[in-house]
């Protein structure tokens, strides 16, 4: 049929067209959708439910340090966004304005939130009086705008889902102590969930969050050599506490500033699990985000026994707690296995008569196609055992494939020929003054994505005493 | 402490002036609380805690009956709104309007989501080709936006939470059964689940949803004797697809319109709890969805092994997957019983020494305060046994009060007297005219809230043949 043809007609190579090779996977996988609503993404069923287990399990591994979640309103009151110079710099010429509400134009316009800071002092103001509501550790899942002129799925649109964390503190250490706590989280569960492993550092005063202190940042490197920006925390210090007067009385009965921190993930994590894990016949997912585990694919199923084999595996993956379904379509095996590639489902079972005569099926890898002949009786404890396989060898790739691609550039002429020839993160020394950064992004397009801590060299490009030791990259 | 005083200080009682209990209610129990943000509310966590509750037990449900869940753009372009006539009517004078993006005047005004019909209607039209393409039975989970001019915490506000629920189906009769099947789980959610017993019927013309062909509805009623809407299912028919040209192949190979539904709940639902279960001292919540289940208190804390019995009480509890805490601030006992009952938590646990002497502690109902004394050694299972006694008792209750207060009029003077002495549903026939409709809210500030199935008499109000058996009542 000419359906079928359509589906498994082959994706563009990455390595001919990575962006081609995005948006096929994007489409393919059917993650997404198109609306009139320029700019804008619809999530469909298979992109929202990884949504839906990253927030999980992230939000699972935030109320497990205490994080309370509350719900802000979506609109910000054009004074309240301009009550901290820096911040309201940063977001003002990329925000959604509403003027009118119902029939009547407003009195005082409103953005729609490109983050919360402003909503949540504006309610510590409030809220926020003795040592004893100290501290606060809200956070929330929602949709924020950013009136960006370029877009594309997951990466860069106008409206995204993330998760914003926003803490008080009644110290400096304790607000710097959450700040780290978090960028960990982060980065733990990238590593571990998405099996994406990660460079942490801070970030330069070019590259900080607006209005706050010091950033912090996991990159991460994807499959073309480019960095994805993939969680970041701030501490804010003690900055949007005076903007907003954020005061409580201490023990000591003296009236102090609260400290400040805020963190964030997006739903880029979901372009990120593309762009690292993914290959020329489309999406793979990690078995830990994976929405489908593992497809149960009957060949021959109209031949008896097939499809009650089939159920009969299916039940079996299911009370062990793997998610698990049966491709009863009417399309061909050939169709269903591709079907399964397209779509990333770390396993597929095949079961059919001979298999059955057996007593046996067989497992396949959706990461190394590696096929495993099992006893249909331990089908549930074999696929566990793979799945867990899966994900370790995941990550041991994508680390040996991130650690294949830093290259240390000792002065300018490495540097660049590394920005030229050798897609990946460059490790060089910086005199931490922004003359030399902007020089390097001028020169070859490299922005710094973190610095790492400590060490002490000369700058890469002026050749001056180094400060810092910073990954650069070309990022998305 | 000025700080204790205050909070125990007693609220208004409900039964002198209800709408003051309301609004002291979600105060102290911190369920809410304000930003510069008019007209829209903050979910604090207390209140957003049963929120989440209520979506995850729903989401449970709905995934049950094969609905899954995607993520649509929160703007709606002006002409896309504009498509179907009584929708668009409907909903354009209440909605917030965006006019700016970043630095620029858009070329098209694009309105923040009232509801989402006319983008699930955009994305079908793409995405439905076929009969191979049907059902799709879509649900999405987000916040809607509607200009209330005045407005209440969880009833009545210009920003709410909610889910809307959008189908498409090739039959007719698919349609109508989708549709009545979920105002059947909402009622057995809203019965099972938040101890609320509601009557199901339908809306009559006047009330029914902006485009829908017919619209179910479930009905609770308050502690105070009036309605309130807390759940409603649309069957569309055809007339979206109409006018948004949603056609597909059938297997006879004829093009075909598809059928729709949708069908939606809010946060109007924790306000639905307050209403039905709370009483002089606070908040009541039925187990189930209480975010704390059961409060472990010390008494005389700083004695030997108090705090280790309490602790060692609350760890049992957990274990038993009950969510338990112990209050071990340095407040008073009395404190914070009182503080139990204000946030409603359905059961409190009292230890102190002399209970560890007989090797007992002292279980306490909030909802009836009667007291238990138990063994130690079984504290997790009667604890348990006393939450299943409690929701199970908390749902008779409510459901006696309500048929308590259904009065059935049979003619136009006892439903006038009903109207004006006896806060509750009136049952009462109606001929199916608006006329009569409009004369009766006219008189008695009653609206017809939904027509049971059934039975033939004469109207209420022109003693014309009745249509319909109706329950009418003053709502929120």
């Amino acid at each position: 049929m000419a359906q079928e043809k359509k589906l498994v007609e082959s994706i563009t190579s990455r390595d001919v067209d990575f962006a081609q090779w995005y948006t096929d996977v994007v489409k393919k996988a059917e993650l997404t959708g198109y609306t009139s609503v320029k700019g804008c993404m619809v999530f469909k069923p298979a992109g929202y439910a990884i949504w839906e287990n990253i927030r999980n399990e992230l939000d699972r591994r935030f109320k497990a340090t205490g994080v309370e979640n509350v719900y802000l309103p979506m609109f910000i009151p054009e004074s309240l966004l301009n009550k901290e110079k820096d911040h309201v710099e940063g977001f003002a010429p990329e925000v959604a304005w509403v003027t009118h509400g119902g029939l009547n134009e407003l009195q005082e316009r409103m953005c729609v939130r490109p983050t919360s800071e402003t909503l949540f002092c504006d309610l510590y103001a409030k809220d926020i009086h003795s040592y004893r509501d100290l501290p606060k550790v809200y956070n929330q899942w929602c949709s924020v705008v950013r009136w960006e002129k370029t877009t594309r799925p997951f990466l860069r649109s106008r409206e995204f889902l993330w998760q914003e964390g926003h803490t008080a503190h009644a110290t400096a250490e304790e607000a710097e102590e959450r700040t780290e706590l978090m960028l960990n989280v982060y980065a733990d569960f990238l590593e571990d969930f998405l099996a994406i492993p990660v460079v942490r550092g801070r970030k330069t005063d070019k590259e900080k969050f607006a209005g706050a202190e010091a950033t912090y940042t996991i990159e991460a490197l994807m499959h073309d050599g480019k960095a994805l920006q993939s969680g970041t925390s701030h501490n804010f210090g003690d900055g949007f506490a005076r903007a907003f007067g954020i005061q409580f009385a201490d023990k000591d009965n003296q009236l102090k500033y609260v400290h400040q921190t805020s963190w964030g993930m997006t739903t880029r994590l979901i372009g990120a699990i593309i762009m690292v894990h993914g290959d020329d016949s489309g999406l793979v997912l990690p078995p830990k985000v994976a929405p489908t585990q593992c497809v149960v694919i009957p060949i021959r199923q109209k031949a008896e026994g097939v499809m009650d084999k089939a159920d009969e595996i299916n039940a079996a993956l299911k009370a062990a707690g793997i998610r698990a379904k049966v491709d009863d379509t009417d399309r061909s095996p050939g169709y269903k296995f591709a079907d399964q590639e397209m779509r990333g489902f770390p396993m597929r079972i095949e079961v059919g008569p001979k298999d059955i005569e057996r007593g046996e099926c067989v497992l396949v890898r959706r990461d190394t196609r590696e096929k495993y002949q099992v006893k249909t009786d331990n089908v549930a404890e074999e696929a566990a055992k793979l799945l867990d396989v899966i994900q370790k060898e995941m990550f041991e790739r994508a680390k040996a494939f991130r650690d294949a691609h830093i290259y240390t550039a000792e002065n300018y002429d490495e540097f660049k020929d590394a920005a030229d020839n050798k897609p990946g993160f460059i490790r060089a020394y910086w005199c931490g003054e922004l003359a030399c950064e902007d020089q390097i992004k001028a020169d070859t397009t490299c922005t710094s994505r973190c610095m790492a801590f400590g060490d002490d060299s000369v700058c890469v490009c002026c050749g001056k005493p180094a400060k810092k030791l910073v990954y650069w990259g070309k990022a998305y």
